[in-house]
């Protein structure tokens, strides 16, 4: 019934999503498997894209060639640039979508790949002979032949919903939950875990006082994720701010006896940085109050996401806790939030190029992989789908290294160190931060991507082309124009900086705080002629470039120094239990990961640097 | 937690959508209560609406102020006004809509309505105290109180999905089944019975050899469902048409030994008037093809739904019958088609409200009763969530008479004779068929809505009274003015019907099978200016009511006879048991179904002439 296709993927969250697409623009034949095609692209939690640290990720999906950034940004109601305040290294694009345009366009872009078939069933068992993989079982005990498959379940697998003290098997709300994978995966020998996480209360927006609470419009001149041409955002929707009080924690204290988390019903390990409301309030018993983000669902539905107010105490307490805040007076609920417990793969089972040592052709990407959040899923799915489709071509592996990108960060992490708590980035998990801004991603990755071959890079290419020649432009402009104090003085006093006392090039101004490009544009008018040819993104870049070069080739050095590390690889079939001069620990974990490189090894934790000096020795180095 | 609302809906189908609009536009507190908020107004199988009986259905709930023609028009990717070769009575409008834009739609238009409120959870029971409804159960172990109740849980009651050998509990594919509810109500007296529907495979549309298939445009100037002012239909999508041959069946027939319907696995009564391609073959063994429509889905998606391809055969004999279909040679499937189990409740429990007989304030809509269809289940869950309001109000029940309207011969049919399969409306169920067209039900039924004070209907009135003063006018103008042998005998000839001798009233020429109010306007300048003032739909309606006026007289007479019967009522507290001179079967059957009137009780099946007269004469007539 079925062709062997060269990738199967298993969900269509966002991992899946990417996955199938990124495989199918590799010129991959894939299969995308899912339990219901209605449900493609679900968010299952709020219908936000971005943050700190995330929304860089979405940047770099983009400059891949992936489809999250263009998708956000033709859905989004409301776009804010965070951290604008701090270093271009924080900034931090974050979008609102209309959630059910989301998944639309999901589904249109993925159906209009010819590359990508469909099939809608519950994926029961992978089938595996001689350690590879040979493609999937399904409920109705189908067989579906391919040469690789890319496991996305998300919160499915073994799924179970928990609302105070009742619990129910699912894989989100209404939906229900996979069974049958993770057992058989264990009988193959991979190790799961359980996790868990959690949502809100949704709300009748018809029943709030907006009047009451703060405002929270987007950003005046809104941004965008892609770094292809998607439509500026016009009509953006507002967000509003309002806060708990102690007479709100006091409700909610009511219920903590009857909760799931307190009294060890749940014993998944939540997210310690996207906790519940009862354990914010458990956890910081200081705070008087916790900031909510009142959200809106999309363009034309009144529900309302309540961001900050995850919850699974028992109902009738997160209603009568909502109620005591301001602007929720009289608030409707369509469903109280709950919390969801499933079962997770730990990630040091996978190589980097997120394929499973166990089993030849077998990747696991997103949620599956103990992450949480729709960013760090959906970048896992584009490297299993592309990092699949070039196996089946008999390629070579596409990675990214920890200063490459925040991809890199995040598969490091996680194949080395795994994780104890579902995983999601942050700024801090990147020792190169000023390397890894939103603002280049397009120049640091799509050449990498269009090496590989993947469709549609061409336009993307001659941004990133034009955008280096425009930058080097305004370089060269700055270190050749020269200005005088008879220019400048006047809007230096004004900005609050020292005058000149001899005329200057515009480069060495530009290195005081209260100096930025379009300022010298409002002091120098035929400079702002010169400004006026190019667009705002490239003239941010060319600042930020400039201005912080000095950090730019520290960092630069720093890594040239450890990436001599990550040129040295490490055969994967190597045992190393005969190299006896490495500790018992590092024998253990080196022969488990199978580190594809020294860089790698060196990051495992119980390998030292005596053991990678052996390990150095061993190679003749 | 929650208000006592009038009118809770469970469920958020056609009948659950049109329940909880009418309730509230009646003024009614409604609660919404569905198992997901996200599938509401999911269409279960293909997202057209109308055809033969059933487009007659939707005008008339257009009519009485219900949402389903709206939606339908504003969805819809093409209309056709089925057969147009037949008398108006068998004029049936049938639309074909985009299956997510329809669901949207729905949801907006009730987030819209400030009486509507919405819980999203599984209904698990009601509560009933001395015989009158005073809530729900949930699953979570809520109690939501209520005034009254409208059920609309279709096809998930203990829903079971069959393909080929296999069987799994489901509501529709990828949904899960409604658990509890049954049980509780036959705990409480109610009887239980089990049907069976099926749907195709859909197959993706990219596969498909579109040229080796019949073309089927919608009409040229395509009408719509809605009497009110919803907008045209542009870029009408086509259909396709192809059909099954001898080589299908006997791929089909290799698959009998293992189908759930042949083996007796499934035991639920399936819709003759709907049957699956197995089923097809099976009965029609000498046929040697059966007609396909090959629909869309919709605008922006590639599934492809196989409109007389149910089926519930293992999905490989499917799959191999597809391919084997002209066009299909290369189809991809997105899934199989199945056969769904589920429980409903004989609908002889039910009053002329579809109040059940047994507790006061409940009500029964849609698929529940033993119907199958949209349309079917829309107009049942519009009379439910109507009369649920009207009684909340202690206002007098809503009853349409068989000469009233479709949903009066619906209704009637459910509640007095019960049913043993799957019931869809017919013309041939109405008597009435020519009082009973879909041209004039605004003229029928508008003004009993308006009269009982339905939101939004003032618009609607207005074009009823133009459309029937236009009407007037047209035939005011047929009747006086005169034409001439001159004038007329070149056209008369051209048409093929005899000449004038003399001048005659152009009323007299439209008896003429030849001869319409547009082709008079082609013979007669003047006569076309004047028609120019009016609409197509009303001077269709002129021309319908001038033309059949003689059918149409008789058969009001006809109507005024048999409602005399209507008009005597029955007091639904009479103890029939003690009229000995009824026959043994009559007391049983008038004791259970309680009819309303006399004409009620004549339907009743064991009710002869002769207990009619004894009613007759216990009341005095
Ligand atoms: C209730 C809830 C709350 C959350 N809260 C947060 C939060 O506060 N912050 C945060 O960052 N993240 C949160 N998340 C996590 C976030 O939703 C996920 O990280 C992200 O959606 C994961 O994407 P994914 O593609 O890995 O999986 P998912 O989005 O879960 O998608 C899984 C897909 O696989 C399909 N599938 C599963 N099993 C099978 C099978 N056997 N056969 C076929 N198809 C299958 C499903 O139908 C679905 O399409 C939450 C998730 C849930 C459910
Ligand atoms: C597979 C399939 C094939 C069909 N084929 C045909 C066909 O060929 N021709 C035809 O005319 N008709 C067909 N039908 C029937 C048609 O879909 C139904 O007649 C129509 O949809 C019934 O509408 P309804 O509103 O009664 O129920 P449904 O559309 O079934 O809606 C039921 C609603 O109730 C909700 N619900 C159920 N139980 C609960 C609960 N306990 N708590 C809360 N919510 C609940 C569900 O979530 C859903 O929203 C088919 C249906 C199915 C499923």
């Amino acid at each position: 019934m079925f062709p062997t296709y060269d990738v199967i993927v298993v969900g269509a969250g966002h991992a899946g999503c990417e996955a199938a697409i990124a495989a199918a623009n590799l010129g991959a034949k894939v299969l995308m498997a899912t339990m219901n095609l209605q449900t493609i692209a679900q968010m299952s939690c709020n219908p936000a894209m971005g943050g700190v640290g995330k929304g860089q990720i979405v940047r770099e999906i983009d400059a891949l060639g992936g489809y999250s950034g263009i998708i956000t940004d033709e859905t989004m109601v409301q776009f804010r640039l965070l951290n604008r305040s701090k270093g271009p290294a924080m900034w931090s694009p974050r979008a609102q979508s209309d959630r059910m345009a989301f998944a639309l366009n999901w589904r249109e872009k993925l159906e209009a790949h010819e590359n990508v078939d469909f099939w809608q069933e519950m994926v029961t068992g992978v089938i595996v002979k001689d350690g590879r993989i040979e493609g999937i079982h399904t409920s109705l005990g189908l067989e579906i032949p391919a040469k690789s498959v890319v496991l996305t379940n998300g919160t499915f697998l073994n799924g179970t919903i928990h609302i105070g003290e009742k619990q129910f098997g699912g894989g989100r709300a209404g939906e229900r939950a996979s069974t049958g994978l993770t057992a058989q995966l264990t009988e193959l020998g991979f190790e799961a875990g359980r996790m868990k996480t959690g949502t809100p209360a949704r709300l009748d927006g018809r029943s709030l006082h907006w009047d009451r609470m703060e405002l929270q419009p987007g950003d005046e001149n809104p941004g965008r994720f892609s770094y292809t041409n998607t439509p500026p955002l016009v009509d953006q929707m507002p967000c509003h701010i309002t806060y708990t009080s102690p007479a709100v924690h006091d409700t909610l204290r009511e219920g903590f006896d009857r909760s799931p988390m307190f009294n060890g019903r749940i014993r998944g390990i939540g997210p310690r940085y996207c906790p519940s409301i009862e354990d914010k309030i458990d956890r910081f018993a200081g705070r008087d109050r916790h900031q909510l983000f009142v959200e809106p669902e999309g363009r034309n539905t009144c529900e309302i996401y309540v961001n900050g107010f995850s919850s699974s105490l028992p109902e009738d307490v997160q209603y009568k806790a909502l109620r005591k805040i301001v602007g929720f007076e009289d608030a409707k609920m369509f469903r109280p939030g709950y919390a969801i417990e499933y079962d997770f793969f730990q990630p040091t089972q996978l190589q980097a190029t997120l394929e499973t040592h166990l089993v030849s052709g077998l990747y696991f990407a997103g949620q599956i992989n103990g992450t949480t959040g729709y960013e760090e899923a959906a970048c896992q799915g584009l490297m299993a789908g592309m990092n699949a489709a070039l196996k089946v071509q008999e390629r070579d592996a596409f990675v990214l290294k920890r200063s490459d990108a925040y991809i890199g960060v995040l598969i490091d992490d996680l194949i080395n160190k795994g994780t104890e708590e579902p995983y999601r980035m942050f700024t801090s998990r990147a020792e190169y931060r000023i390397l890894l801004r939103q603002d280049d991603a397009d120049l640091r990755l799509s050449p990498l991507a269009a090496e590989l071959g993947v469709r549609n890079m061409d336009a993307r290419m001659e941004r990133v082309e034009a955008k280096k020649e425009a930058v080097e432009a305004i370089r060269y402009e700055m270190t050749h124009r020269s200005v005088t104090p008879d220019q400048m003085n006047g809007w230096l006093t004004k900005v609050g900086t020292a005058e000149l006392n001899q005329g200057v090039k515009m480069m060495s101004l530009l290195g005081r705080h209260e100096v930025s490009l379009l300022g010298l544009g409002e002091a120098v008018p035929e400079f702002q002629a010169f400004l006026d040819q190019h667009d705002a993104e490239t003239i941010n870049l060319a600042e930020v470039t400039m201005k912080y070069e000095g950090y730019i080739e520290r960092e630069k050095a720093a890594v040239a120094k450890v990436n001599r590390l990550e040129g040295i690889k490490l055969g994967s079939a190597f045992d190393y239990e005969t190299l006896n001069t490495l500790s018992k620990e590092a024998r253990q974990k080196l022969n488990k990961l199978k580190p594809r490189t020294i860089g790698q090894a060196s990051r495992i934790s119980g390998v030292s640097p005596a053991d990678v000096s052996v390990l150095l020795v061993h190679l003749g180095r």
